[in-house]
């Protein structure tokens, strides 16, 4: 089952994803986002409306970032070793992890924003796990049933604002810089999240190529570490690190442009599709 | 004008704080949070109370984080000199910037939580700034325009985890170790925040005193950097960085254990005093 977050008409919504369109949730069911959808616990409501007709085409809504309001998005950095290799750095035993703020989110199809302080814009195509129920030091054994869903992400970086210090954050969080979908596959439909493959493009050229069971720190044990630290909670977003072929990293260097086209596929999934524009 | 949020009778609300105790502002206003009271703009339907008589004494709530829910917290490290010095780090020209999750947060007479997991747990004084109008590429000259007040903070740490690799998050947002109040006061008050003094007491001992004119990185170029990445928005609180005196650089080391009271207390702001608990 696809889920997914909109604007129709002004008013933000969630739905269904079928081969017909988006059947609207968010005007048949009492919560009032996908995240809040999720919190529920039963997605069953919205898989018992898979043969109803859709409510509107895929490409007539705004897409919305799969959870436009998660109370935690927790990025994971150098977390494939062609990518730790690439930046030099070496392997560390505990995972990498930074912030981005809910508020630099965009959806599918949505422009990513090359801001007006920097020309140093990079992709970073990665897999989002989304969190289904609340919990603490979960286990890596238990921690698949906390997976409410996978999506595709691009973390758009600034580099030279990531490397105004050694903390990564301001250049991984500006606005208009986190592409989040197009939709989240549930979990009961990838089993093996090992078994995922992770391919970023731009302008149709492959730049980012990996299977997921390449990950140093798997998708357990983010969750598992994640939550050790405090309670994750429904909507709850991981976003598992960028393997190897970034822009900053080639010779010469890659950037994002305006006018660009950045893709980022996850097999299982589908397609996260953005154009590139310069701010203002 | 001092306001806060508490739970009273298992209800969250926020109030005006008097000489008599808190006038409940929740119950008398639309909106259900300090966030959102502060993103209406107009305070004098606060200051207006100042003469009603208090619903609740201070001590007879249960006092929450100063903005319980702020869309972001966004920490600032190394930015007192002394601080920079014991760390054995280089001032950098911009700020080093991390993000706590609003859930690590607790309120005033609440126990910051030593987590199962670590012994080193370590205090953090800090000023924290709540931003009360949304604004985007704020100039430094027009910053403090966009403050709607000041609290103190304490920015607990666990260290062994903030040190597990290169990026400080995991340390910087346990469950339980960011404590923030008593209240805030209101920026009208403290018309120039570098005339603001600091200081962390443990069990009475002062570990952190400062004047907060020391801040390598100032309030206002704080307010300026961070809304270069993306807008800031009412409630969004910054906090702006720990003087020298922590306990992991001490000889030898001090760290917080079960038992323990810290207080942080900012000079026309008051005291935030929490004591300290071991987890479960």
């Amino acid at each position: 089952m696809k889920l997914c977050s909109f604007i129709h008409n002004g008013t933000a919504s969630y739905g269904l994803v079928t081969e017909a369109g988006i059947v609207d949730l968010g005007k048949r069911f009492a919560e009032a986002t996908l995240r809040n959808f999720l919190a529920a616990g039963d997605l069953s409501r919205a898989s018992a409306l898979a043969g109803e007709p859709a409510d509107y085409a895929f490409d007539a809504v705004t897409h919305a970032p799969v959870i436009p309001n998660p109370d935690k998005i927790i990025c994971v950095g150098l977390n494939y070793h062609a990518h730790i290799e690439e930046t030099g750095r070496e392997e560390t035993p505990n995972p990498v992890l930074f912030a981005r703020y809910a508020g630099s989110q965009i959806g599918h199809d949505e422009a990513l924003i090359k801001p007006l302080e920097s020309d140093e814009f990079d992709y970073e195509g990665e897999v989002a796990v989304i969190i289904g129920k609340e919990g603490r030091r979960i286990s890596e054994a238990d921690a698949l049933d906390y997976v409410a869903g996978y999506a595709c992400y691009n973390d758009g970086s600034v580099r030279d604002w990531q490397k105004h210090t050694h903390q990564f954050m301001p250049g991984k969080t500006f606005a208009g810089t986190g592409a989040f979908g197009p939709w989240m596959v549930t979990a009961d439909e990838i089993p093996d999240p090992t078994k995922m493959h992770l391919q970023t493009r731009l302008n149709g050229q492959v730049v980012q190529d990996t299977d997921v069971s390449m990950l140093v720190t798997s998708i357990p044990r983010l969750i598992a570490y994640c939550s050790t630290i405090l309670p994750l909670l429904p909507g709850d977003v991981i976003v598992s690190g960028t393997p190897g072929g970034v822009g900053a990293r080639r010779t010469p260097q890659l950037w994002m442009r305006d006018g660009d086209i950045c893709e980022v596929e996850v097999s299982g999934i589908g397609i996260l599709s953005n154009p590139v524009r310069n701010e203002g």
